[in-house]
């Protein structure tokens, strides 16, 4: 899966000490954005190529805590990828002993300027049929 | 079941015009925190007690956009109550014309102050008991 | 001034405990929004207008600590209206003790859609005119 | 001043296509942890050496809009030491040409574990004193 470092920030903390859980949702983009960069296609590149990656559903499993200035990397991967849809998989991992703190997914459809569905553009196919594959987790 | 409203604000959307995923996960904690209160025990005073309720697992299906200074009600029931968690399942409605604009879920666990499972408090599970009853939306 | 209730969230709090720093801007712009609508035009009718009000500065001076569950409101009035601009007052105030817990200022130009600026709608300049009139925390 | 890259995300966006007001702050918050960081103590062990630095007062002047996907540096420097406080200056310059989108700052005072003020640490002033000077932006 790609790889992507950050930070715990205070600011994502919540009055437990431990990373509030709606920051992980965020985190999984951050995720996903920079797994398409690294492929060659930035977020940004393709809703100037006229299509949005609206998401229809989010999951996450919450299995350990985030800590205030932990060192975390967002893995990211994809999941499933159809015609008009595409669900990416993702795993946030503590740097300090690699522990998985918490797995999620989301599903994106295609959409065009209309708010129509729309075909992807090419090139952004050709990024999501290269990056790396990544089980959904399972819902529980 | 319990109805709370919430007005979208310019902070909650993003470039798209719409309401930002995580930002559903804020209103679920809104809507679960309001539930319990109107139910006769805050979260803070489930706190007080010494148990907290930490998310294990959140999932958001997004059916519609919620936009700019949309009124919107958080519906806000209790899916499934167990001796070690409780899950709640939540509905987003759009006032204006009662479109179900996201649903989604919760699991939280019972953790003593040594972060350890704990049984609830008893007035917890009173409330919990009482709660309106809700369907979990189906994972897709 | 305007007075809007709020309630402090679980997701406003860090690690300290207390509400994060940058959650009063967040107030601050549910505050004005609510005094606009209050006068007779909400903010998203003035930018259907064709003028919006980006912020120009934002000034926070924070007194006391908003602690979770905290009720608090949110009071807002017009510091001072120029032709180009308007500065925004607010303060923070605990309902169960009236204690100040933050004031703070934003000031905004008004910008036509074409990004320049713009002279406001004669119904925004009526509105901000029947404002009620508050005074600049002085800078610190 | 420290320098730190930062990445304007969707999630900071607002429906203006800009990085909401709010986020400024949190962008402030990271430089000064990294500052802190770079010159040798983190502030989650400051934090651990019993002395916490709360924000006094917060200040950020909007000059040009950050947009969604920018590449930006946050710049961060000791404005003011004194025996009580530290009020800490900052900088968001976009990557691509240089330009300064906002500048700020904020006041912190040193906090015992009793919530009463506190010297701080050695260590800390230390930091502090050979961190870089920087001019606090004029109150406008």
């Amino acid at each position: 899966m790609h790889r992507y470092p950050l930070r715990v920030r205070y600011g994502d903390t919540d009055r437990m000490g431990f990373a509030y859980y709606a920051h992980y949702l965020r985190w999984f983009e951050i995720g996903r954005a920079e797994m398409l960069r690294s492929l060659g296609m930035s977020y940004k590149e393709v809703e100037e190529a006229g299509v949005s990656l609206p998401v229809l559903d989010a999951h996450c499993r919450y299995l350990k805590s985030a800590r205030y200035d932990d060192s975390i990397t967002i893995e990211t991967g994809v999941a499933e990828l159809r015609r008009a849809s595409v669900r990416f998989a993702y795993r946030v991992r503590r740097d300090e002993d690699g522990a998985v703190l918490a797995e999620g997914s989301t599903e994106h459809c295609f959409l065009g300027r209309d708010g129509r569905p729309a075909r992807p553009p090419h090139a952004l196919v050709t990024v999501l049929e290269r990056a790396p594959r990544a089980a959904t987790p399972r819902a529980c």
